[in-house]
């Protein structure tokens, strides 16, 4: 009976690095949450322990803490290009590199003061085999709500369905989106900016008779205005406010009272492609591929 | 060997309740997470199990949900007086009632759509026992970071002192505040925006020879500003903000880049008193208090 | 407007220690989380930054270290002891110290081999302010469920009301107790087991009436059977499991299939008293008291 | 400039269901958290709003809570190829199905008492597209530590290498493990138990020299003793343990006395497979196939 190793990798994961640079008294601050995972030719040190072939974890933690200070931070996608970059290059072991990185925001209160804003996390994860490089940028946790404009109506009725229909439901997610960029290189802090604006105002602005037809809606929108972008994944926890039935004490309930409820939620993920995009590549890699 | 039944309570927790006031197609949204605690002679359930004096946790999830409709929400401290009022008026086998609130802030994107803002959450707790009325506002969660002006010396070397003196370092936390009024009525919500920009502004302005320095200089901010507050309880984390050595790598460290660590951390609580305060009667009523 | 600076306290949490004992092959682990809080004059530290008085949190770490190594961990009532005279005996400006221990339990799979075991934390809280020492001996998160033999039928109805009264209904909580012992010695880790099994006992073989009658019995039980302990307080959220409705598919549920829900929960919280136990002294010192 | 709707997929996420079977006096629990998935054409509801191929989530939540009664929950991979098989089967518009289920333990205490037993949680994920079924099973928060027999020598040096080589360490880690199985049919639950043990054998009995050896061992075993398993994947963090430095307190440390750090850690993947096992059809579907 015959046993192989097959798709393997490694790394460090949930570097918290900050960042501040200084110039003069006015400083800024970059908030990091960085991951690196790498993967070669391992089968040395999985079947007999020889760890000749391992950059070990630590030894990558190093490196993201150094090439802060070397390199600076920048955009979350350029440092991770760097990284990415920097240890196949370096490493005659190491084949293919991925770094995942995320980002927390702060408001300015002054020169050297800084406040915790938002709840939702900026995204970058970056490929890289050697010889080309892909980047996906994204973010997770944006919480949006509309309290109207949105229906649920006209689905399959089978023998297990007891949920009415309605033309006026709260509609409510935490947004998890990624997009992949045709080319490893952009102007991508002002690209974020953009790209969060325009999921917002997607959604915002979407009648909604599903979220199924919110997240297209959102997918489209990024991707007719920003030409840089091949293809969007959102995915939308339906995070359900149920009205509470106010009868048994003499009061109507006009969609004004509810319940936001933990579990169960619906979950709806969907992609966005652009016809003519380029194919991805190692982009979206799933963690057990090799 | 006797026994005895000593403080007792109980309520129900965490009622996630959402209100939408709708008022033509402007509609306004209210998140809050709603405790509800009750205590008086409970001893009969306790010994024997008679419920007569129960009122089930399930019938004040209800009250809740129809204050809400009823009366609609308002500031965070007038809907828990409205309920602890409620409570202890209505029911002749409760003497005390405790409503604790919590807000998460939401910020307009449209006439009925929203996006949760910031990371803080904003609290009141009101107790009441049928005369007197006592409430305490505050925040939680509201991170703040100072990248320098921040210094740490002259402190206690005993055996097992390793700590460096530093006359430079990043302090950040998560302000835990709660203020108590001397009176139980107030424009709520006008002094909430003041509270929270007062505390932040003694955070950034304060030249911080240690945590406790800033934390007074927050409750004094506070006590200087608002005459209807009598007291300040701060409860700071220190979140450690460790310079990475960097010398193995040929590179020096001008404080610019850090490992934001998770655990331990110092945590520093202290009070902030007005001389001519009210007593506090039940406002800081602890858990186990009956 | 004179103002005051009130109780105060500062200290180092969340101090992550694994101790390993070595005899020979066979080992032995404490999987330990200790938290330190120390009070005393600190006025100056918080009017003018002068650190004088202040035993810095990092140096408390290295102690919770150092004495790991010097003295052994031991039972966790006697590790919070030897640490929380240490802080008061050795240092003038400290007053009074407070050592709180967790302890996450481990199976043994071999002479050196673990696995972590339960969901329960085992802990203790020792203070001390230089003459007496206090200690409560305690656990968390201990998940206990009766699928029967609980009912709940008899409360105050009030227009709130809809909860149907019923006798048969599944009771799940996660113990939350405490002890406090009447001195500051004993054989800890035998009464440990013992609190536990007898906890669990008296949550098997109670009829429920209420949980506040299941709460009172399991103190009841742990004061009849341990002379060593003066009173016990127990925190016990009701984790409700709701009978799920399927007659919209021409199913009955005889109490079989239920909704395991999250929020809101009751809590039922109370304290049984040995009629002559000592005076709890600052034992249960809350964390805003001096 | 043309856009096309890719992959997508929708469902309802983590019903959290308590079946308790009644056999007399005697009960049995099961406690498990379901998430169910649907994929087919759904390009209408996604494009235009049209309803018509949708089966509403909420429907699925019915569906489970009213199978468990119907057809009890027997092993979890059961449950999970009765709910698959019939989306799909019973929904036109349905063409893929995946149901996910997290088992949680209990200990008898009683006839019908039970306490929450273990850190793991079970794990079965079950695929069906109309024709085929594919059955992975697995475990997550297994957390095994071992305090000596692990070394970490040999490894690449390069300019960011700090980490010294050492002969003895302590190796933890949480283990994350999912086994394909070659058939959709076997004797799941005493499989479970048997697979649990093997993991835990070969982590107890590898002297390792990387986690990736131990990974591999790990793998290998459970392949080894169990011919219906064609491909196992381990995630496995690496919970550093940290050697305190004691010398500043004139102390030695022989690995006894360790910090468990929090982040970052280490995390090692890898699959070990069969070589004459089946091609992996949808089992591994990743989050954003079609």
């Amino acid at each position: 009976m015959g046993m192989t190793l097959g798709p393997n990798r490694y790394g460090k994961a949930e570097i918290r690095l900050v960042r501040v640079a200084r110039d003069g008294g006015r400083h800024d601050l970059k908030d990091l949450n960085v991951s690196v995972t790498v993967a070669g030719d391992l089968r040395a040190t999985h079947l007999t322990g020889d760890n000749a072939p391992v950059l070990p974890t630590d030894s990558q933690k190093n490196t993201v803490y150094a090439f802060a200070r070397r390199y600076g931070v920048g955009e979350i996608e350029e440092f991770g290009l760097t990284l990415a970059r920097h240890f196949v290059d370096s490493q005659p072991t190491i084949a293919r590199a991925r770094v995942h990185v995320e980002e927390y925001g702060w408001q300015r209160l002054g020169p050297h003061s800084f406040q915790r804003a938002g709840t939702e996390t900026r995204t970058a994860t970056v490929s890289y085999d050697g010889n080309a490089a892909w980047v996906v940028s994204g973010l997770t946790d944006l919480v949006l709500l509309n309290s109207t404009d949105s229906e649920f109506r006209g689905y399959v009725k089978d023998p297990y369905t007891t949920l009415p229909e309605t033309d006026d439901r709260v509609l409510a997610t935490a947004v998890n989106a990624r997009w992949r960029h045709a080319a490893a290189e952009g102007d991508w802090g002002e690209e974020y900016a953009a790209a969060r604006a325009l999921l917002c105002e997607a959604f915002v602005d979407t009648y909604s008779r599903s979220l199924q037809q919110t997240l297209y809606a959102m997918g489209e929108r990024l991707l007719a205005h920003r030409r840089e972008i091949a293809e969007v994944r959102l995915s939308l926890p339906n995070k359900h406010h149920l009205v509470v039935d106010l009868s048994p004490f003499g009061l109507d309930n006009p969609n004004e009272v509810f319940h936001a409820d933990d579990r169960p939620y619906g979950l709806i993920e969907g992609t966005v492609l652009r016809d003519d995009g380029p194919a991805p590549g190692l982009a979206w890699e799933a963690a057990w591929s090799s």
